[in-house]
């Protein structure tokens, strides 16, 4: 993974990170916002995978059902934020529709996947912290702004 | 809905917005977009409904074709602005892409949909007027730049 | 095509661009960025499409394959960025997910579309350069930090 600093002005940054072959999406961004200190980021990618687990929040159970994807794929959209958990370590919320090669899409919740041959990704910074409180409703860590002090 | 103004600069302003189950998405950004008085805005979001509404736009009929969908769904991308309409009003205009159990993917524009448990959206309004204006060939009404006057 | 510089500060620019039915995709955006001297922008956008121009690269060929789509259809996202190829001219990178009269969904790496009858696109564009260089691997032009000297 490479990444630039390509603005920053009034606390607000924007990165780009590109990422190579064999890269594991979820392992990058994740050393990304740590070393970057990331608190209030959207983020925003596209490019190709070469596998993926996605996966879908069943409702009734309360627990993600994995989706494997085991081919070549196009990254149509990627799109999520980077908050903070209840340890004040930053916990990436990422989503994604991935094209296949008659042009057929999947998608889901991204749980990791493994780039060939580039993802290019946006990041942007706000000057905030966001924080996810555990949900006893959903069982899930939601964003509270109750609990997100500047 | 909760909300918070995460970044601040040069007329620029970004706020985080947190739907949460039984909000109706259309209803919360439209009371947002006015009690903010957003005139040019950009929206994305991740999450994830119980019930959605979308729509197609039939080119022969010039009206929409609505689309049920009736079950949980993943909001794999919800992306789209915030535009004045002819009597100053803020109007939303927002496509999506939604995630069923096994992958598959349901899209259009989105008429209103029910969240559950949660939805992250990110607005980013510009210092600018934005306005959409009645097209006589399409029947909609479009974003027309010699009408939004700064 | 009409657009409108919506924002300036510190180096950051956003452009809103609307195009009108038959407008190509590619051929207005190559036009907005070389005139307005776009070295390291992102893109979004929503809209319609007459038809569209669709591929999927395959790692094995490494060549691109045609996925054509002749229907309107709705753009649910249209996601990318914009940097400098090796003659230091503006390159193009958009993904799309379209969808059909019934909520089905087709996307993929976008070669052209003609709008019908609208596209809303919003442009960041940041005070940086981003650079392609040939990948010898891929036998593509990807983004290389390296050589992408602010």
């Amino acid at each position: 993974m490479q990444r630039k600093l390509v603005h920053e002005a009034a606390g607000q940054r924007v990165y780009v990170a590109v990422l190579e072959s064999g890269d594991e999406v979820s392992e990058c961004l994740q050393r990304l916002a740590e070393e970057e200190s990331l608190t209030a980021a959207q983020v925003t990618a596209i490019g190709a995978f070469r596998d993926a687990t996605l996966a879908f929040f069943d409702w009734e159970s309360k627990a993600y059902e994995e989706i494997p994807v085991d081919e070549q794929v196009e990254v149509l959209s990627l799109n999520g934020d980077i908050a903070l958990d209840e340890y004040d370590r930053p916990k990436l919320h990422l989503h994604t529709v991935l094209g296949r090669r008659d042009g057929s899409t999947i998608g889901g919740h991204l749980m990791g996947a493994h780039v060939r041959p580039t993802l290019e990704v946006v990041i942007t910074e706000s000057p905030a912290f966001l924080r996810r409180v555990h949900d006893p409703n959903s069982g899930l860590a939601l964003i509270r702004m109750d609990a997100s002090l500047v």
